[in-house]
């Protein structure tokens, strides 16, 4: 047994974008849904441990969103509610499911954004950047007081247009996370092996590379992890799986406060379980009736599709050296 | 411990090409080196098993690539030396390894191939169709006395120009090999679980989907198994990994002579590790110098980089019920 002092553990604080989601996929769509990466990995965290949220919102922004964050006791403090119209995304997936088609973005009052941490939340010692303007997330990170776990996202945009930035908030980050497309893009190779050793090498002590349908993959400086995809025949909506896996993990983490790579194993698992759930119905619906049990059966299904058994006496090896 | 009657196992039959090589990838090249799909997969199954090939070569196939399938045990009486030339295959593999470019593919002999089983393989229990005309396939099934295990593989030329006979090879199996590509466009679907269930439909009990750099999937009626891909950082020649992969996992279900879906999981695993290695270096020379400790290592490395603990009392499921 693991000793804790706190048994409700540490909050995490997420950053990122609040959007209305229009999202058409070949099982149908939604229009103007709850969206945004600091949504997904806060409502994901939530299942885990409090959650305190920066972002900004307009003032078009459907009061019932904000209650569903506080009725999940997320702090909405840091929620900026400015005069304007709130950020939109409207994207498309056809049957690749991996691959999202942007059909428009409106920044709105994104354009302006810029973070300002709530007193109560600069001593936070989770702190999830999720993909946004990397000076952005930048600024966040210099009204913090010494937090304990940095995990940073980001996305192809800023990976072109911002290689730099992006590469600071790497040197500032105890975590990585990237697709695989993105890893590939960063690092100028094809093999993730290489691309995770490059990311490394900016700073963060553990690349964790999203590859969607084909799991996830947890690099540390002598470990490798593989944790698999849970096999749906279904994915309703994939918008918002990297962040739900990204809430899942760092909720899991800090509800833990163990970063034992045992215990980064575990949390990639319950990531996975979560963005799994998440895929399962459009926008943040599949959230709002997932439960505790769901959540602990899904884990142990994970455990189960990726058990094999140790080498025993029987094996070859062993056969052969007896007759040796 | 399990009990078996022969400490030697069975033998196992593969069917498929014998070539002659040229690959050329961002590591190297070779020149008509030894390759074709029985010669993988007998010399992979042939680290766990006795192995016996049926196949085609022209009379100028060098002897001594027979002397080394006779040096590892390989049952070399059914391959049939005929006048001409032996079948080659040219290809590229530029910086994405997971995709072969046909420069070149010379039948020669092969094209009036009709497979002859030897009097002595007839009553084999472990047969391996590998990629050939499924028409072919059905030959050499057809010279079988009973069978204990078919498993075969296929590729998209003949899953686009000989559907049909694909499908009848499919309802006389009890394994169906592929690769994802070819499983969605058999199956006509994105999703790896709905194609899993339509090979399925076709008669294999057991499909095993390969993914190359993202592992291999198993799913038999109500179980699923993923199984990682080792972490290589640099693939040398991806040429022959199916087959290899197919050779492990065969040899040592022949070996073990046991088709629990638990030994079926450390047959993927086992098989995995077998194509693994083989990518490491061009052709089979990977495999010359191939050791069972080597292969006893890796085995225990593939369950390290998959292993996470179950869930225990400190998650936030029983914490929550705990307050609950």
């Amino acid at each position: 047994m693991t000793h804790r002092k706190d048994q409700e553990g540490c909050a995490v604080l997420t950053v990122g974008s609040l959007a209305l989601d229009s999202v058409k996929t070949p099982l149908g769509k939604v229009d103007e849904a709850l969206g945004g990466a600091a949504v997904y990995s806060a409502v994901a965290a939530s299942f885990f441990s409090r959650a305190m949220v920066v972002g900004v919102a307009g003032e078009d922004f459907p009061r019932q969103h904000l209650e569903f964050l506080e009725s999940r006791s997320i702090d909405t403090q840091g929620i900026q509610l400015v005069p304007g119209k709130s950020f939109r995304w409207a994207g498309r997936y056809d049957y690749d499911l991996n691959q999202a088609h942007t059909l428009r973005t409106e920044l709105n009052v994104f354009s302006d954004f810029h973070p300002v941490i709530p007193e109560a939340y600069k001593d936070a010692k989770y702190v999830f950047l999720a993909n946004i303007d990397p000076g952005l997330q930048l600024e966040v990170l210099g009204q913090l007081r010494g937090p304990k776990l940095v995990i940073c996202d980001t996305m192809n945009f800023w990976i072109e247009g911002k290689r730099d930035k992006v590469i600071e908030v790497l040197g500032k980050s105890d975590i990585a996370f990237m697709n695989d497309a993105e890893a590939r893009e960063l690092c100028g190779t094809t093999s993730l092996v290489k691309a995770a050793d490059v990311i490394r090498s900016y700073g963060p002590k553990v690349a964790i590379i999203k590859k969607g349908e084909h799991g996830a993959l947890m690099f540390t400086d002598h470990t490798h992890f593989a944790a698999p995809a849970y096999p749906l025949a279904e994915v309703k909506d994939p918008t918002g799986a990297g962040d739900s896996f990204a809430g899942g993990f760092i909720g899991y983490l800090a509800r833990t406060d163990d970063l034992s790579e045992r215990n980064l194993r575990k949390a990639v698992v319950y990531g996975s379980t979560l963005a799994s759930f998440n895929v399962e119905d459009f926008s943040l619906e599949r959230f709002r009736r997932l439960t505790y049990p769901e959540i602990m059966e899904r884990y142990k299904e994970f455990k189960h599709i990726s058990f094999f058994e140790e080498v025993d006496m029987l094996d070859p090896g062993h056969v052969i050296f007896h007759h040796a």
